[in-house]
């Protein structure tokens, strides 16, 4: 039996950061992945997601030329005609796997680069210091390591009236990789991922009913960026139903009936198919836990803030324990573990401080406490909202959707939390997120050179807000 | 003779500002003007170039449909044809003549909101506290103001032997609204005008010359960002020619001969118009500068760090003072210099962090030292890079062209200099400034969770690298 310094189990976002700048740290390191290396994140989720929707955003532009004074000609009779867009949804699909597939390469390079030891299979923890591993041929193999990462992610999570079955009720696995663009689609559910699926099948011309128990789509952010994407979406012909209880999906001949109970009533949607985005469940079965006398509290393994279990020398990152489900959250959990095993002096994560973004068009993207939040937590704050309609970048780019909302504690100006909608502002946020870690107050922002013409000087215009003095409002 | 506490001539980014800011402040408040509101920024360079580059953006996504799965399908026979993409001139600049219009709306807007007195007409200083001013009909009148604020800008600089007769030979002014596409342009200078010129007329179709004295475009950015631009734009199929002297421009018939001097020897090139980019002169003839006996230096207006001038109650800011020709420079002076004369607390601007930005495509944004810069200096630095093509953000999107480089002060990690090239590099550079005013170094962005998937990670790869634990390569 082979022995390590680390073994990690499972090579997503978590798990396979963890194992490079533990190998950069000096370990003997290896990692057991069951599936493709960089996990659902990199496979199944962030990025593949990105590559449809930049299609979609492509095609979004094809509907709108004019827009941009551009037109199409026909080569054969010199004349301008009037042609259609055509989604070759073999094609996007096509494109779409292959940027993963380059993605995962890319993660094998970086093993291989670093010298971390790949075993491909499911493994299991024994015993403090030992995995079981069932490999791909299916024979059982051990490995002995000092340290063990659990890093196994999450799945889709399944109504238990409308359980995934791939073909009529589909995850966004399937949604990823349509034969053919449905005709209709239910989504079930709006956070991330259900958002932009339905922007995504929307944009490409399927008819979309975005269904949302709580009383606004992408719940969890501020109020205000619901609205907007609200008003987004139903602009973009998509239809939305808010505080609505899907009690019942029925499977048809020609696809599904999805019974939703609203204020209005109960109402009957037939879809081609329904996706379910109701969130993700933890990947915490077969992984040895109850030989290490471990109980999930939650259904998500309890960790200390440097993610070390109850068991010296087992710890836990990720999606399996009870933090953001995000891929970046991960792996800063990744690097925080190793550093803290290699006796680095390691801060904990300040979860107050972890960006969110929503890849949908208009984008979103946040950071810190929602104004309801900040109400709730009793804070005197102050509240500097700039609209893109009165930037000029965005009206250049045609892109006028949106806004830059800052929120700030009333006395100090700290910035308690930035709320973005609009084009590209998942490239803006990060800058919010540093300069929060460095303690910036409105008076910094206000006081900085932003550059002209950009769509970030409306974090600037909504800064200078919240301390009376906007130049451009 | 109306009197008031301040007067502003010119309503460019400098003027406007000023005026809108003194208002605010309670200032009396009058603005002259002889053209647009927003001046050359709003109405002639910075908003219409960003109009101009959006069509260029869209029209290059046509141009690379099937990358994104997409086709074009004839809706007469439902099959999909080949058909050409076809920019329509007239329909581009109406839409950039609107995009400008209504941005200048939007300062007379402000004007009215903020109660400043608008007067059309050339304005010169008389004596101190009093402006002549030559309006619209030829009619003089006079305007007395405690404080004059000089904010005349700049325009177009001709080379001697070429001088811009707006037919041939044309500045950024005629390049905005050209009649039709011309089949071949030479684009004296590679500045920021002159690169974003040369990329959307090459976009076009034109057949672009790029001309630069100096050894690489760009020249005031680092050699690294050069590089990158200079290999996209000859992949996108434009000449480029650097420590190349023009000697002569011959109009003919045809349009102009362009004798060019390279270290290969003489070359001459044809093209139906040249674009001179070849720099800016401050407007600061006819103000009255000579009333007030003041002299220029360098052809610039002497001020203090509060925009004063020797003469008491008379400043100057943005273009005609020796500080960067840059819309958001003269933006910062007008807040700073009419805050000084409230009687705020002014802390002087820090010209060592404000941002530079070029919108071709990939776009360049940049702050502080160049790596060259950092070395003459003398610092003992660190150089962090990380290339795109190394981001899943970048990869997805399709534009994995460009990097992000960090240069930090090798014993205390502070930030020196960013150089950026990429998609959206323009909306990510405002972090990387409010980050350097806050004091960050390299660790604080490594320690920074970035959202994933973004181009933007690519900052806190740069920051890895320089730390030597780079996760992503």
């Amino acid at each position: 039996m082979e022995k390590f310094d680390i073994a990690v189990v499972g090579a997503g976002p978590g798990g396979y950061v963890a194992a490079i700048r533990a190998a950069q740290l000096g370990f003997k390191t290896v990692v057991v992945e069951r599936a493709e290396l960089g996990g659902v994140c990199l496979n199944w989720g962030c990025i593949p997601t990105k590559a449809l929707l930049k299609s979609a955003q492509v095609y979004n532009y094809l509907s709108h030329l004019a827009d941009y004074g551009l037109a199409l000609c026909d080569t054969s009779s010199g004349e301008n005609v009037k042609v259609v867009p055509v989604p070759q949804t073999e094609k996007i699909v096509e494109r779409e796997r292959n940027v993963a597939a380059a993605m995962s390469r890319g993660i094998e390079y970086l093993f291989r680069k670093n010298g971390i030891t790949l075993v491909k299979g499911n493994a299991r923890v024994k015993a403090r210091g030992l995995l079981e591993v069932v490999v791909q041929s299916g024979d059982n193999m051990e490995i002995g390591a000092s340290h063990i990462i659990l890093a196994t992610g999450s799945r889709a999570a399944s109504l238990p009236f409308a359980p995934i079955d791939g073909e009529r009720i589909i995850s966004y696995r399937e949604a990823l990789v349509p034969e053919k663009l449905p005709e209709s689609l239910v989504v079930i559910g709006s956070g991330a991922i259900g958002c932009e699926m339905a922007f995504f099948y929307n944009s490409m011309g399927t008819k979309v009913t975005l269904i949302e128990y709580l009383d606004r789509i992408l719940p969890l952010e501020d109020a205000d960026v619901s609205a907007q994407l609200s008003r987004s979406f139903r602009k973009a012909g998509m239809k939305v139903l808010v505080s609505a209880a899907v009690t019942q999906v029925e499977k048809s001949a020609q696809g599904c009936r999805v019974r939703v109970r609203t204020g209005k009533g109960e109402e009957v949607i037939e879809a081609e198919q329904v996706l379910s985005a109701v969130g993700v469940v933890p990947n915490t079965e077969n992984l040895g836990l109850e030989n290490l006398g471990i109980e999930l509290v939650k259904g998500k393994v309890p960790v200390d803030e440097y993610y070390r279990t109850k068991v010296e020398g087992i710890y836990a990152i990720g999606d399996i324990i009870a933090t953001p489900a995000l891929a970046h959250v991960a792996s800063a959990e990744a690097v925080a573990a190793v550093e803290k095993i290699a006796g680095l002096e390691v801060e904990p994560l300040d979860y107050s401080n972890v960006p969110g973004a929503v890849y949908t068009s208009p984008e979103a993207a946040s950071v810190g406490l929602t104004e309801q939040q900040a109400k709730e937590a009793g804070f005197d704050y102050k509240v500097g909202k700039f609209p893109f309609t009165a930037s000029g970048k965005a009206t250049a780019s045609g892109e006028r959707d949106g806004f830059v909302k800052l929120i700030s504690d009333a006395a100090s100006g700290k910035l308690l939390g930035a709320h973005l909608v609009g084009a590209n502002v998942t490239e803006m946020i990060s800058g919010i997120v540093l300069a929060r870690k460095l303690g910036a107050g409105v008076r910094d922002i206000v006081k900085t050179i932003y550059p002209h013409p950009t769509m970030s000087e409306a974090i600037m215009g909504a800064a200078e807000v919240i301390c009376g003095e906007c130049i451009h409002l």
